[in-house]
């Protein structure tokens, strides 16, 4: 018997306050409104994100919240007026929305659609409330997607289908890291040819590491302080591995890339959110023309800093969110990339939960022998 | 009688320690050696540069020595080997070498010449000497240029001949300022129709201001605390003038311009070497696409702060020396461009001095209504 129309109850792993543990509790789903999709999530990733918020870190965190952007799903039932994926389809929701109407999407220069930001940023839908509640309290989403619930609600512009041919345990994962690496390098023009230094050997680290590779970097420099990792990069096409806590005592890490690299590196990526990384990154470029980008999210307040100079002499400082991909027109093709063989996915995946191991899946991000832990929602 | 393979002695302003005046001496200028280019300046601008390391400020500061880098004059002779300059040609010395043989100059991606970036640092030529003394005693070389001199040497690679229709006492602002306005304006893409902050409203920032007209810029907003600096703004061509000591109590400018410009601007320039200041004009970019350009250079010890959301929202932060610019290559059409009236110079000069006034000269910089003063060396 069909469920649209209805709410739906399901499982969902809820966060009931900051720096708390999730809980799996039953919660009701309402049905979507015009220009929204109920999506039935069967798979989802667990990202630092969601760690940072769920601490109580994120000083934006609203609570109670269903967490999650990662995920991948088939849509059970769409609201009015929804033209873009239809009842069926296999689905990745996006936290980056794209609407393709506003400013931002028109300018050709940013996948950062403006259409949803607001209300996402306040934990409900565009028409100011909840699709989440228990016993009639409501619960917040979460980065316009919540995947920690089997059935989520998202805008349409939310969304994207992909190939029913790609299995959506794996390319649920391309709803943030792995997308978000291939897009901070892809969209880098000139790194063909040229040396990358990647800091941070997560799941975004090594992201870069492959797509560098795959786009014909001549050299690429992975560096992390845990040295578990270097196995971990040379397989994803790391040419050298370097640990900064190996150095001699008081050389610091951009130092001595720059003379390794006789003179610095054409490209360099944080991966680590750590603010301290990025000045290291920046500085590890080539005079001249070097090009550090900012990949990993800091703590909130924390602030990045350099000498002018360092600008001055031709350095450039950038950023890149979701990795300035447009995931309604570019997912779909990333999909086929993967299934050719092209992108790396099930590589990342070293861990797997069920719903009831949520938190288990979070202690596993902390272990330092996970890439990816992917949670099976079913 | 010729002069050339003779030691020279003519008057220069000489520093001869940190904080000190000038002061007006008989200085022995050598002749040059191979590669090396003897100089008869006729005309030099004073630049907040000769003034930062005039005060004591600059850490590498070496004394004494013979500050200006914004010269023009007549080759009056030639070391073995030169081949880029002729006995009697009008040149402008070049604190930014262009050798074309290094790895910077073949990269095409950058001007900053490395050939004799560490001897100029030293304040000595290639070969590790200077060409001044007095009474024996050698006086250090500044830039690579020292205009301040009625002649100086300087590598040949630090040298460019100009058409000799252009008044040197105009064009010898070329040397520094104006061109490094003109070329961070024209060698970053897509101002043309987009909208522009320029912040600080000296040469560098009216500079900026023209260029950026001359380009295209659909808007132009001149930002400076000295309210005296609007009427220049807008007769380089700026389309508004903020003050911002005018704006409400706790208004800070870069959210003052995001709100008049709906979002932030799409380039912004900081022309005033003030770290708070280079802050305020990248944070007053556009998220998803601004792009603020450091140009000011900043005192010593000084840095650059901001959250790194800044730029993972998808502004950059770059910088520019001497404006991107290929100082051999591209200043002869600068100056035929400023022939041709498409670039402005003579509306800079506010102030004339002569050599004995050179002292008088440095305080006019300080006044607010000095944009440059020329110094006639004759």
């Amino acid at each position: 018997m069909s469920t649209a129309g209805k709410s739906i109850k399901c499982k969902a792993a809820v966060c009931w306050g900051a720096g708390e543990e999730l809980k799996i509790e039953e919660v009701e789903v309402a049905p979507p409104k015009a220009h929204e999709v109920r999506i039935h999530i069967l798979h989802t990733g667990i990202c630092h994100t969601d760690e940072y918020t769920r601490s109580g870190k994120d000083p934006e965190g609203l609570f109670p919240v269903i967490l999650g952007h990662e995920g991948g799903g088939i849509v059970e039932s769409v609201g009015e007026g929804v033209t873009n994926v239809a009842v069926g389809d296999h689905v990745i929701p996006l936290y980056t929305a794209e609407c393709r109407e506003c400013k931002f999407c028109k300018s050709g220069k940013t996948n950062l659609c403006g259409k949803v930001r607001a209300t996402q940023g306040k934990g409900v839908m565009p028409d100011g409330t909840s699709r989440f509640s228990i016993n009639g309290k409501p619960i917040h989403h979460f980065m316009g997607t919540s995947t920690f619930s089997q059935y989520t609600v998202v805008a349409d512009v939310s969304v994207v289908a992909v190939d029913k041919k790609a299995p959506l345990e794996k390319v649920c994962l391309l709803g943030c890291g792995i997308t978000t690496a291939w897009g901070a390098v892809v969209k880098q023009a000139g790194i063909k040819g040229s040396t990358v230094a990647v800091f941070g050997c997560g799941a975004i680290g090594l992201g870069v590491i492959a797509t560098s590779q795959l786009v014909g970097a001549s050299r690429i420099i992975a560096v992390d302080t845990n040295p578990g990792k270097e196995a971990w990069a040379m397989k994803f096409g790391a040419t050298e591995f370097i640990n900064p806590t190996q150095l001699p005592e008081g050389t610091r890490i951009q130092d001595h890339l720059v003379e390794v690299t006789d003179g610095g590196l054409d490209f360099t990526f944080d991966c680590t959110g750590n603010v301290h990384v990025m000045r290291a990154a920046l500085e590890a470029c080539h005079k001249g023309w070097g090009v550090s980008t900012v990949i990993g999210v800091a703590a909130a307040g924390q602030e990045i800093t350099t000498r002018p100079f360092q600008l001055v002499t031709g350095r450039t400082w950038r950023g890149s969110a979701f990795g300035g991909v447009k995931g309604r027109t570019e997912i779909p093709g990333l999909v086929e990339d993967y299934l050719n063989g092209k992108v790396k996915i099930d590589e990342y995946v070293t861990h797997h939960r069920k719903l009831d191991g949520m938190n288990a899946g979070f202690h596993d991000m902390h272990a330092g022998d996970c890439i990816r832990c992917v949670v099976d929602m079913a």
